[in-house]
């Protein structure tokens, strides 16, 4: 059979890698997939530079619209990020009948339902592993691996750079500003860290895998998302002391009420697998009906990692390049007419278990007056810690663990408390989350 | 469309959790598939009494060969288990055309080649994800979604039994036989237990494994395979003083000599993800040149997660039932012209780092000669520890860590060390795995 013909748009750390892998791999690829895959165009800002492709059989070009054009293409790539550009050349590609394979979890989370609906309307796939969880296949695992079960609940560490801050502060007691430093020495963290550590990038991977697991439309709008910059290192020693880690979650979970959609930092007992996913390595913790847990552990981000995923969505694409569409996993893993519209619940309506940090002046009473404010609200205490002042302060920490709550109950007696005089600044919640 | 018909052989724990699955998921997966799924026929012994599947709509039998010539039926799934009758069975029902679903690891894993070209010559697919870590999508992620990649090596817990017993003896500080026996008993294990513990199932998963990651045959009879039985609890006790973890491993490797393919007990570090991987989970660790490390854990065995895979597989193959097989998946994973001849090694010629135990009379000098034998051999050790005598006993326990080593220069060495009159009785073996 003849070469596919892929076309790429960006030529950056994804993209470059994309086309490193798919070179160095090409025998292997062609054992699998039994025809050669050739990238037979790019495009990319200083494209005259690269030294990735061989410009001698490769064409080059500064303008994506020339590949998304390019009727020798059967394929586009598009690992140009952003929602604007990157949206207009993929619904153009899909105008041209092409195939599309994104790692864009931005376009895919805000835009995936007018872009899905494009592509089916025109008979072609988009597909986007790399958008979720870098080069775990979890995308496919969610479509197709679990396509027997009625999934409960997901939980993920889905970015990399959050869980490298968390993990560093646990491990060597550093404070957040100055791990996130280091992380954006090392390349980890964007000099512009909001979409990591304020929970966007997460929210986006969570939109997806909501989809994917429920069937509902994509929603990021309604995603709770809350980041980890008011995490402290007094909070991270307390919660190990307690039996559990802080881990920036990405949590959906089916309930009688609605879905749960929600992107929080979380305590989580020490003894899960989960738990001990360090530093900026990614794990999606999924349970179903029929299988129970199952855990999908890999690196969430990098050149060739994130690469792995889009040469994999490019085989699949190759493998059933003029299949009609019925023979095809659809792009949300459900069929179109088939969607449901379960509702996204608010964050006020959600009930877990909450980790709660105050500084109290050291006086006696404090705790009984605390308590009273829970018992009125219905909130049961599971454990209180009252932690000895600094050397040279005057004010304690205490500590509490509730059992399960409704969050507008936890809200409304937490500003209660922080209206005491005895309650110095505001409260620390940290949901609580036993992945039982 | 119409529903597709599946025939079910075997109505047991596995095949009972099948039925339950489709039946209580059956709106889901549709779903998700678009079709209908029905389970038609089924056969079983003893079959008069099942209350799974409504004997008003579904045909019951005895004889599984029914099923199999039952001309309504387009899929049958093989859940009896054994290489005789199942062997016959899916031979048959390829020969009539019907598509093969199966969780039979011993018939993949010794007859496959034969199966998988009777399956490709008449145009029909044999599926066996629930052959592998049960519901775990081990076989999807390594035909497809690490399907850029060349993979370098796995390692897999891939016996829940063997597992549970090694995190009991670490746990409880329970012995072997002690563990087997409340495993037999809580239906974890066999009455024979052989097949778990002596690492034949898991060399049966591994082998399957290893095709799908290099692309060679199946190759059975080429797994050196070692079981747990012979691990004492001292062992389990001096591996966690050293930093490491026992667990039994599947290990399989390419190497510049060859393929490794390995069952055995392994010391690995304890702060790998895998090491902690406990009770009777399962977990497979894939290296991958481009995308690293990847890690998929769940439940190895069990009615719903086998139940998990098997109804995947049948979800696979609705979804192009009638398609043209070059749109499928290759069953291996690499296209039939394509599969490498590349050996698998010997045992002897495998390089490990290793741990001994010994018992010596507590007399100078003991460590002096072991070591010069060592030496002699070019092997070089890392840590030496002697354990004190237990209270009466006059010998003491020499555990020794050594560097990477020749397995065969290891042997020659224990030999002569075990030819040393201070030297009592055998000295214990167990293989050192990084996996970093």
């Amino acid at each position: 059979m003849n070469a596919v013909k892929v076309g790429l748009l960006g030529l950056g750390t994804v993209g470059g890698g994309t086309a490193t892998v798919l070179l160095r791999n090409a025998d292997e690829i062609q054992r699998r997939v039994g025809r050669a895959i050739e990238i037979s165009h790019v495009a990319g800002l200083g494209i005259a530079e690269q030294t990735i492709v061989d410009a001698a059989t490769t064409k080059l070009t500064e303008d994506a619209f020339e590949v998304v054009n390019d009727p020798e293409v059967s394929i586009v790539v598009e690992l140009i990020g952003g929602y604007t550009l990157a949206k207009d050349l993929v619904m153009k590609a899909i105008e041209n009948g092409k195939h599309v394979v994104t790692a864009n979890k931005a376009l895919i989370a805000t835009h995936g339902s007018e872009i899905f609906k494009a592509a089916t309307e025109k008979g072609v796939s988009v597909s986007y592993e790399a958008a979720v969880a870098g080069g775990i296949p979890i995308i496919k695992a969610m479509r197709e691996g679990l396509a027997a079960n009625r999934i409960q609940w997901i939980a993920g560490i889905i970015n990399g750079t959050g869980n490298f801050i968390l993990t560093e502060m646990r491990d060597k007691g550093r404070d957040f500003d100055d791990v996130l430093k280091e992380a954006q020495e090392l390349g980890y963290a964007e000099a512009d860290p909001t979409f990591d550590v304020e929970g966007i990038d997460a929210a986006h991977k969570l939109t997806i895998l909501a989809s994917l697991a429920f069937g509902i439309e994509l929603q990021f709008d309604q995603c709770y998302t809350e980041g980890i910059s008011k995490i402290t290192t007094d909070d991270v020693v307390y919660a190990q002391e307690l039996g559990y880690s802080i881990k920036h979650l990405g949590i959906t979970r089916k309930t009688e009420n609605g879905i749960e959609l929600r992107v929080h930092p979380t305590l989580i007992p020490k003894k899960r697998l989960i738990a001990n996913v360090d530093g900026v390595m990614n794990a999606v913790l999924v349970q179903g009906d029929a299988v129970g847990p199952t855990l999908y552990y890999g690196a969430g981000a990098g050149a060739e990692p994130t690469a792995s995923a889009v040469v994999a969505d490019i085989i699949d694409t190759v493998r059933t390049i003029d299949a009609p569409v019925e023979y095809k996993v659809p792009m949300l893993g459900f069929q179109a007419g088939s969607m449901s519209s379960e509702p996204v619940m608010a964050i006020e309506e959600i009930e877990t278990a909450c980790y709660l940090r105050m500084t109290a002046m050291d006086k006696p009473g404090v705790l009984a007056e605390v308590s009273e404010v829970f018992a009125k609200h219905n909130i049961s205490i599971e454990a209180v810690t009252q932690k000895e002042p600094a050397q040279g302060e005057d004010n304690v920490h205490l500590v509490l663990l509730t059992q399960i709550v409704k969050e507008s109950n936890m809200s409304t007696a937490i500003k209660e408390v922080e209206n005491f005089d005895e309650i110095i600044g505001s409260i620390a919640r940290i949901r609580v989350e036993q992945l039982g």
